[in-house]
């Protein structure tokens, strides 16, 4: 082979590959996702697939699959569990774009910016409920029963992340709570459903949700070095989008360890929220620093975690398929930096 | 009895009499409500201590209770069904007052003027997962299914409420639809998850849904009736709230039957929303008219409902606390108008 057949080979990422391999089961969350969002009251099913029809990776259905077909369930009674991962997400979207007041999302418009606050606080609530319909219609308690405490934990996670904002002397294990809170848990959970649907979930829901948890913490510490390392075309969404909002993250939380000189930089930005320049200046500081490498060996850290944990699920295509997506939640960070 | 005897013997209202009949079941209740609003995160607990501390009628729990007795059932079964209604009441009243900008609630502010819109969306979604861990908790899934109908449904209700903001046009139907789902279908569920708590389930179970729904409708009518006749000292709320935020409520929609020219008064309210001088006038107007009286006979047509649903529940002191909580629904508006 040649070198230009080589670099024209064109690159299929690990989740398009995984995503692949789960063929109609993903097609038929899509369809599942779209019924679920109906409603005789159409602004509804509108602002709903304003937020899912805009994309977006449907990253928690497919681990959610992908660890079902490791454990050798039957995909078919996977569907509804997936959907409702993506059902919560969205909803917890829409809720965060009213509290954040964010402008973009998934490259579009968010919705509150669109449909305005009311329509996107109760069409959040409208999918929360139908998600609590889906897991309930799947008929296991402790399934729900860890649900409601997950989804309180988000609220929870959430909270802490207002109460902290504009404090860059946030702790590690304070970022952590927030982010294990806010985003680890319904990873966590809905690896544990998938992995609760095969024969032997005594011996491998545990695993699977340890898994989850790990994976949702390197997917998260990513998701907020990309908020200082992506243009708003790679991330849809603003750039700095988090710092504005005056939220500690992982890369400003270790910039201001590096570069003590940051923290009166965040505390001119907090006093004036409306002017974008100083919070374009903390980026390009904590850009100078090691922050990113950190952050990225931290995520790499839980990624390692995380892969650890599938060694009781044994090889299969599957657990190959985890493996890749855990390694390409920081690889795709290195992409855009 | 001499007539100054008479007069100073203080009324006893008939939730108040229900309510000392239910003895600790209500105590409990509120220790439980108390118990499952704490967490961590400190702002939590305070968000909604704020709300549940406020006061608020119980009606809900209360109803639940004196249903489960009047359907021969153990209370101590019934408490964290009743807590799971009054937090999901409490969690929706959370997202109205961000979607409604309302400045009281129960006589004091509103949480999202003390504590923001995004605490008040993010308290609201903790209350409602961890109302839904509680009716899991209880373990009985029918149960479960059509509360997450409920709640979607409420959700509907309420963007139906939003969508048609503004519109004096509304139809009865109309108005019908969008207080069924954003009040009844709550009242309905606790009636019957209180029935299903006694040993005749299938016989009961039933009537006791429809005696809720019949009393939700009737109960919300009077709510809106109160918005053009009490006090903001009586109400708790503003005077003409629901006006003021463009809501048409059966006493609009009847008094613009009778006095057509009300119509163009509404378009001018709405077109200078914040203006309060058309909304008084418009109040005024309204009441000048049959409106209010005809708005409480349709209460009274729910009331009748309610009260024909319970003939299947015999005689007892808790069916019999039920039938004057029914008629004392048009009677506290008659007393404060």
């Amino acid at each position: 082979m040649n070198e230009s057949a080589v670099s024209s080979t064109p690159v299929v990422h690990p989740l398009t590959q995984a995503q692949a391999s789960l063929g109609d089961s993903l097609r038929a969350v899509e369809l599942v996702l779209d019924q679920t969002s109906q409603s005789t009251v159409q602004l509804i099913p509108e602002v709903s697939h304003h937020l899912l029809g805009a994309g977006g990776k449907r990253i928690r259905p497919t681990l959610l699959l992908l660890m079902a077909q490791a454990a050798d369930a039957d995909l078919d009674s996977a569907v509804d569990l997936a959907v409702a991962t993506e059902l919560f997400h969205n909803a917890s979207l829409l809720h965060d774009d009213v509290v954040d007041r964010g402008h973009l999302r998934r490259g579009v418009a968010a919705a509150p910016r669109v449909y305005g606050n009311s329509a996107s606080v109760l069409v959040g609530d409208f999918l929360m409920a139908r998600a609590f319909g889906m897991v309930t219609q799947h008929g296991d308690l402790e399934l729900l029963r860890q649900l409601s405490l997950v989804i309180s934990a988000m609220a929870e996670g959430e909270v802490l992340q207002l109460i902290r904002s504009g404090r860059a002397t946030l702790s590690l294990p304070g970022y952590e709570e927030i982010i294990s809170g806010k985003t680890a848990g319904l990873f966590s959970w809905g690896c544990r459903a998938g992995a609760s649907l095969g024969p032997r979930p005594a011996a491998l829901a545990e695993a699977a949700a340890q898994f989850g948890q790990a994976f949702g913490m390197a997917f998260q510490i990513a998701d907020d070095v990309l908020d200082y390392t992506a243009s708003p075309e790679q991330s849809g969404k603003d750039l700095a989008n988090d710092l504005r909002q005056g939220k500690t993250t992982l890369p400003l939380l270790l910039g201001c360890e590096q570069d003590p000189d940051l923290l009166s930089l965040v505390e001119e930005a907090a006093a004036s929220p409306s002017n974008e320049e100083p919070c374009l200046a903390i980026v390009r500081r904590v850009l100078k620093t090691e922050a990113v490498a950190l952050a990225l060996a931290k995520a790499e850290q839980y990624t390692q975690r995380a892969v650890d944990c599938l060694d009781v699920f044994g090889k299969s295509p599957a657990a190959g398929h985890l493996v890749e997506l855990a390694h390409y939640i920081t690889d795709r960070v290195k992409l855009s930096s």
